[in-house]
């Protein structure tokens, strides 16, 4: 077998053998083929594409390159949430307590996030002493132990999609499907869980700017999880304005304490995190009545005992438990800056694109690995779309600790909202749930 | 400018600026832009082509990556010929010297061929001390003095066609035509000629297995050719059995002698190598009608002139002039085996890849830069399509120096040979001539 033939095969639009997969991944990794091959093979794939076998073979070939976590019986038990990441996204943070205390164990790996804001580790690591630096043995004590551990994805899991992704990156290859859902799908796998829900996301402030491509993703990830043998449910949700109303790391953090408390009951982020855990309720056979599973919820959030988890969980991970009750313990920025509404009538949209990029120019996110975040700094919307704003309220708030980024940061989000003088209709959060 | 743009710009089916286009090969050659970004904007030229602009573009950049050869005055006179490559394709040994004799001054840069029989050089160097290894001063100044020099490519002309075709083989994309342009027509305009004659060839035993396919190219490197303001005609020729009797470095050699000592005035040798002299003296003005440059081309084969000046290219660049006139001085094969007709007919078609591939197994080409070639090896075809043959004629004869490989070669030649009982139809060897 040889690689070039393969690379010829693909680029001619023929279907790739499992073989030929498996010997294209293990070249790959054990480092016989060169990386201008594999780099090839890549842009072929961008342009002919994979159907449905070879997608699972390569999510496959790509979760046997590495160490895979092994739960045993616990596994059947264990749910793994993954979204594919967006703009104010703290929904894997009010999910992973609400649902560990609704006894389902939780263990996710996440990645530090390149991108406009923080990834879900940057959010988490913005407590102070947090930390997601687990080794896989503290990873599974800790999820046996209190049922819900984070930790950090390490080079041992799925090395080949190390090296794709970063070969993908440089290479105008990210955009394909197949190479998307397998770099995911095999993530998830090899990180042990039975059961895995993802949220695929779609608008201004995702990767999927439509909903139909969004579904074809979801539907490509499903139907993979499926041919491995895993419980897998995608849903497809709306991304054109920030989850929530806070956008930055420890902001965000807040936010979801609030949720956590019961202090916050309606809105988007509440929505995601009810449906989403109702779903992972049903998946693992918990509950078969939508209705029953989301009236046990609240009730953990009404009792308490969703926030205690939350600090089970800090504390299990070195961190300072006192932000649940102090949010000051997060650290102070210099420049709170309240903007006012300059017209009458209703938030339109929120182009959660600029908003993020605004965050950006404040220091809230990294485009190299070793960039440092300010943690504390981002955008607070006082009002989100469909609100009724009237001239002078205040529209959204800056946190900075430059006030020459707050007037940058100012100019982007400005250009954000969008008004309009009738109520408009809103987006529900969910567009679909590919099963 | 970011290369990974440039990649995405490409793969996304847009028209890339002649600046995008230089700094795409100006980072390659300084080693700035890794080979796997590289490979990867090869594989999107694959499949989104390059309009006639970019093409140019890209071979003006591939031309001052590197030196060029400044003939100053006299490049106005000098004529190059390349041909995509063939099977028994003598015809630039021919014409050289015919050319040099009417007073064309000739300059050649020529590769060491890779493939089943050897490049213009290796046929050229099975005479015994013939070495193309000149300097770019030694082939000025042999040009100037005898009208005629063959040299070896280096790495210091065109260095970006190197890397780029080096990658191309490994990955797949050497078949696209703005690749196959852009390398051949910067190799010939960095070589300093301002006349080119090119050969592109179609058929089994060629790159390109259709006319259509060729008459493409050929149509894309005239336009290439004439926008970077060269003299350029490009003649399509069938190469769908191998060109005249011999295959095999030294024998094609001996054929070629025998064509200029006015031996062979038939056949499609003798037919193309008048047809590329008549173009090229035309190309340079020398002469305005065909008929008048024909006879004029006969009588100096006839006259002995062509002849001598081959003698003179070989005495001056170190071979042993005695080969002319004493073939034995190429060295003898240890088996001469003549194969019988088993059948009485007309020889249908002779499959010119078959003939090639027999032709590898006794030892005429390489795979690999560091392979030997066996000079004296190969085959000869005593009956060619259209001859009529009898049981127990001389069909073909294989020069070898072990019985096994022989044998090994005797069956690719033997599937070589269809037969039919009416005399079939030739194909004349020009399809179109592109000016």
């Amino acid at each position: 077998m040889r690689i070039v033939d393969i690379i010829d095969k693909k680029k001619r639009g023929f279907e790739l053998t499992k073989e030929e997969i498996n010997y294209f991944i293990t070249s790959l990794v054990n480092g016989s083929m060169p990386d201008y091959q594999a780099s090839a093979w890549l842009m072929a794939v961008w342009f002919k594409g994979m159907n449905e076998d070879e997608t699972a073979y390569l999510t496959e070939a790509i979760i046997n390159s590495g160490e895979k976590i092994d739960f045993g019986d616990l596994a059947k038990q264990i749910v793994d949430k993954h979204s594919t990441g967006g703009v104010g996204d703290k929904v894997t943070i009010t999910l992973i307590p609400l649902l560990a205390a609704a006894g389902i164990p939780i263990a996710k790996l996440s990645g530090k996030g390149l991108g406009h804001t923080g990834g879900t580790i940057d959010k988490l690591e913005s407590i102070p002493g947090f930390s997601c630096n687990l080794t896989i043995d503290k990873l599974k004590e800790q999820v046996e132990r209190i049922g819900v551990a984070i930790g950090q994805q390490t080079g041992n899991l799925t090395p080949a999609d190390g090296k794709l992704y970063a070969l993908r990156d440089v290479t105008a290859t990210v955009d394909s499907l197949p190479l998307i859902c397998s770099s995911v799908v095999s993530k998830k796998i090899a990180a042990g869980a039975d059961n895995i829900v993802l949220d695929v996301k779609y608008g201004s402030g995702a990767f999927m700017k439509t909903p139909q491509k969004a579904v074809e993703l979801a539907r490509l990830m499903v139907k993979t999880g499926k041919k491995l043998n895993k419980q897998i449910t995608a849903v497809v949700t709306s991304m054109e304005e920030p989850l929530g109303r806070a956008v930055g790391n420890s902001l965000e953090i807040i936010e979801s304490i609030e949720f956590l408390k019961g202090n916050i009951v309606t809105g988007d982020i509440a929505e995601l995190t009810y449906d989403f855990a109702v779903l992972a309720l049903m998946l693992t056979g918990k509950f078969l009545d939508e209705e029953t599973a989301r009236n046990y919820l609240q009730e953990l959030i009404h009792s308490g005992k969703a926030i205690d988890k939350f600090r089970e969980l800090i504390a299990a991970q070195g961190g300072n438990t006192k932000v649940i009750d102090d949010y000051s313990q997060f650290g102070d920025v210099k420049y709170k800056t309240e903007i006012p509404a300059k017209n009458t009538g209703y938030v339109k949209k929120i182009d959660a694109y600029k908003i993020a990029y605004g965050c950006k120019l404040l220091g809230a996110g990294r485009e190299k690995k070793t960039d440092s975040i300010d943690y504390s700094v981002g955008v607070f919307l006082n009002k989100k779309t469909g609100e009724k704003v009237s001239e002078g309220d205040i529209l959204y708030t800056i946190y900075s600790n430059s006030e020459e980024k707050t007037s940058l940061c100012k100019e982007y989000c400005d250009e954000a909202f969008e008004f309009c003088s009738d109520k408009p209709e809103k987006t529900p959060p969910i567009y679909e749930i590919v099963k």
